[in-house]
C-alpha cells in the first residue's frame, strides 16, 4: 500500500468539483457503483440523511452532491422537501434514478436551504466536474465551513486497486460521528454487503475516534462507492480493510488536527484494557476531557487530569496497574508515582499512551487542545 | 422556610474556622451527629474519600478537615496514610474516636500532602472555631481554589429547624459529582438512615445536575450530620427533605455561577420527557455541550445547538413534539420553527426550557458559558 495523490479523484471512474462563496459552498462528485452509508446517532436526523439513508437502500449510487453554510436540520417537511429536490435536479442532469443520488450538508441548524442559490449553481458545478486532482481539491474546498484547510487522502493497494475520499469538519466533533462528511472511492469491484461491513469497520476505528468538543452532530455521514473501475489483479478482502482504515484513519487525523481553533495534536493510546470497548471509553474520555485539553494547550504536564478522566470514563481499572507516559515519558509504573520525571510538553503533537494492565484491549482516539480561539469562533457563529 | 445568615454556623451545635495562604489552605467544622455522606462515581478515589466512607461506618461524625491545594488524589498507599494521619490529629485533639473525623482534600492530583504544613496550622484553625457566622465564612474562604467566592447557605423551617452548609467548586464539574466539597449540617434531630436517603435525593438534584467542564473529579464529596441541637416544635421528614434540596440547590447553582472564568448562568430546564432520568440526561446535554456555552457566551441565540444537545443526549425524543423557549422567547413549537423570533441574550442569566412533549419527566441543570478566560485559568493550573 502506498499514498497517491489526488485525493478522492485518484481513483478510476470518480469526477468531482465545487465552489465556495463566501460562507456557502456546492460540492458534487461522480462515480457510479456499489455504496454503503454510515450516519450520525443524533437522534436529531438532518433531512439530506433522511433522503441518503432512503437512496441507499439501492445499494448504488452515481453520484453526491454535498452543500455547506447549511445543515438543513430540524427543518421539518420542507428540509425533507428541498433535500429530495436537491437529489432531482442532479438525477435529471445526469438521466439517472433519482434513488442514486447522495445529499450532504453542514452548517447553520434551524434555517432551510437557500434552494435558488443551489439551482443557480449546480450545472456550472456540473460543467467543471473533473478526473484530475484539480477536482477532488475544488469539491474538498466547497464542503469546508470552519475548516482552516481541505482534507484529502488516497492510496493505491498492492493489486493496484486504490481508495481515496475527501472529508470535512472542524467543530461539533464527537466520538459518534459529528459535523464532518467524508466521501471516499474506490476503484475495487465489491458488492454492498462487502463495503456495508468494511465501512462499519473502518469508521468505527478512525471517525468515530476523534472529538473536538464532544458534540454529535445531526448532519455526520460518510459514504463509500466502488465504481470497480480498476483492473484488479486479484484483491484480498483484509488488504482492502486495511487501505480503507487508513485512509478513513489519515483523513479522521486531520479533521481532529483541525479542530476548530487546536494549536495541537493529541493522540490518546490505550493498551492492556479489559476490553477493546473499555479501551476505546478510556480513549476518548482522555481527549475529550476539556482540562487534559487545556492543560496541552498550556503545554503543562498536569497529568493528574489524565488519571481523573481514566477514571471517569466508565471503564474497568485499577489504579494499582495503572502505567502513565506523557509525550514518551514514563510518569506513573503500574500505579506508583515516578519521582522527578520531566516530561516537556511544547511541541506540536501530544502523545498519551496509558496501559490499564489488565488485559488486551487497545484503542487509539484523536483530538486537539481547547483555545481560546475555539472559544472566538464559537461563541460568534451565527450573530 | 426562610432563608438565613451564618452559612454552616448558622445551625445550632457547629462550630467552624479555616486558614488560607495562597494556594494552600485548611478548614474544620465541628459538630456532633448522626451523619450521612456522598462521594465522587470516579473509579479513582482520593485517599480521604476512602478514609471518610470508612469512618462514615459508625454513622457519627463530630468533627471535619478539610485542605485546598492538594487533592491527595493517586497517591497510593502514603496518601492513605496521611489522610488517616491527619484524621488522628484531629481526633487527638478533641479526645474523640478517630472514626469520628472526616477528612477532605481538593487540589492538584498525584502530589502528597504536605503534613508538616498541616501539622504546623491545625492548633491555629483549632483555637479560631467560632460559632458565629465568621466561622462559616472562615472555612468557606479555606476550602477555595479556583473559586471566585466563597459558597454559604442557610435556612430556618417553620418547626425551628435550621440546615446550613458551605461549599467549593469551580472546575473539574460534571453531573456526577466534581472536584467540589459541600459540608452541610441541620440541628435537626435524625438518625443516618434518614439523613442518608434524604441526601442522595438532595444531591442527585442539586449537585448532580451542575456541570462546569463535564470532568468529573477524584475528590467530590457531600457530607451531611445532624447535631440534634435545635429544640424543635416537631419535624416532618417531608418538610426537612424540602428544606435539604433547598440549601443543596442553592449551594450547587453558586458553584455554577462561579465556574471557571465563568461569566453568565445558564439554566436548562427539561418538562414532557417519557421518564425523569431522560429530563435529566437532556438537561445535563444542554448545560455541558461546549457549543451551546460558547454561543452563550457570545450572547447568540443559535438554537439549533441546543437542539442538537438535545438529539444527542441519549433521551428519548420526537423531533416533531419539540418546543423550545430560550430566555422566555418560543423559538421552536412542537417541531415549527417560529419565524421571526427575537431572542436577547444580552444577560448574565440564560434560561433554557425544553419541553419535550411525551411524559411528565422533568428536570433541571444548571452551567456557566465557556470563555478565554477557563482556557486561561486551566492552560496554568500547575506550571
Amino acid at each position: 500500500m502506498k499514498e497517491i495523490p489526488g485525493g478522492v479523484c485518484a481513483v478510476r471512474g470518480v469526477r468531482a468539483h465545487g465552489i465556495k462563496e463566501g460562507r456557502d459552498g456546492l460540492a458534487m462528485i461522480t462515480g457510479e457503483g456499489e455504496s454503503a452509508g454510515v450516519f450520525t446517532k443524533n437522534k436529531i436526523i438532518a433531512a439530506p440523511l433522511v433522503i441518503t439513508r432512503e437512496h441507499l437502500a439501492g445499494h448504488r449510487l452515481s453520484a453526491v452532491v454535498a452543500n455547506s453554510g447549511c445543515a438543513n436540520a430540524f427543518t421539518g417537511t420542507r428540509g425533507l422537501a428541498d433535500a429530495a429536490r436537491t437529489a432531482e435536479m442532479v438525477a435529471d442532469r445526469f438521466e439517472v434514478t433519482v434513488d442514486s443520488i447522495g445529499v450532504a450538508s453542514t452548517g447553520v441548524i434551524g434555517a432551510p436551504l437557500d434552494m435558488d442559490w443551489i439551482e443557480n449553481r449546480i450545472d456550472s458545478v456540473i460543467a467543471g466536474l473533473s478526473d484530475a486532482q484539480e477536482g477532488s481539491a475544488a469539491a474538498a474546498l466547497a464542503i469546508m465551513t470552519t475548516d482552516t484547510c481541505s482534507k484529502e487522502f488516497a492510496v493505491e493497494l498492492s493489486s493496484g486497486v486504490r481508495i481515496g475520499g475527501i472529508a470535512k469538519g472542524s467543530g461539533m466533533i464527537c466520538p459518534n460521528m459529528a459535523t464532518m462528511l467524508a466521501f471516499v472511492y474506490t476503484d475495487a469491484d465489491l458488492l454492498h454487503e462487502t463495503l456495508d461491513s468494511c465501512l462499519k469497520h473502518a469508521v468505527d476505528r478512525s471517525f468515530n475516534m476523534i472529538v473536538v468538543d464532544g458534540d454529535t452532530s445531526t448532519n455526520d455521514m460518510v459514504l463509500l462507492t466502488a465504481t470497480a473501475a480498476a483492473e484488479e489483479d486479484g484483491l484480498d478482502e483484509n488488504v482492502f480493510q486495511e487501505g480503507l482504515d487508513y485512509v478513513c484513519t489519515e483523513l479522521a487525523k486531520m479533521i481532529a488536527r483541525d479542530g476548530e481553533g487546536a494549536e495541537k495534536f493529541i493522540e490518546a493510546r490505550v493498551t492492556g484494557a479489559e476490553t477493546e470497548e473499555d479501551a476505546k471509553k478510556t480513549a476518548k474520555a482522555i481527549v475529550q476531557s476539556p482540562l487534559v485539553k487545556t492543560a496541552v494547550h498550556g503545554g503543562d504536564p498536569n497529568w493528574g487530569r489524565v488519571i481523573a478522566a481514566v477514571g471517569y470514563s466508565g471503564a474497568d481499572i485499577d489504579p494499582d496497574l495503572i502505567s502513565l507516559t506523557l509525550c514518551g515519558v514514563m510518569v506513573v509504573d503500574c500505579g506508583r508515582i515516578i519521582d522527578g520525571a520531566v516530561v516537556e510538553m511544547s511541541g506540536k503533537d501530544i502523545r498519551i499512551a496509558v496501559d490499564l494492565g489488565l488485559g488486551a484491549g487497545g484503542a487509539v482516539a484523536w483530538g486537539c487542545d481547547l483555545t481560546c480561539e475555539y472559544v472566538r469562533i464559537n461563541a460568534e457563529y451565527t450573530s
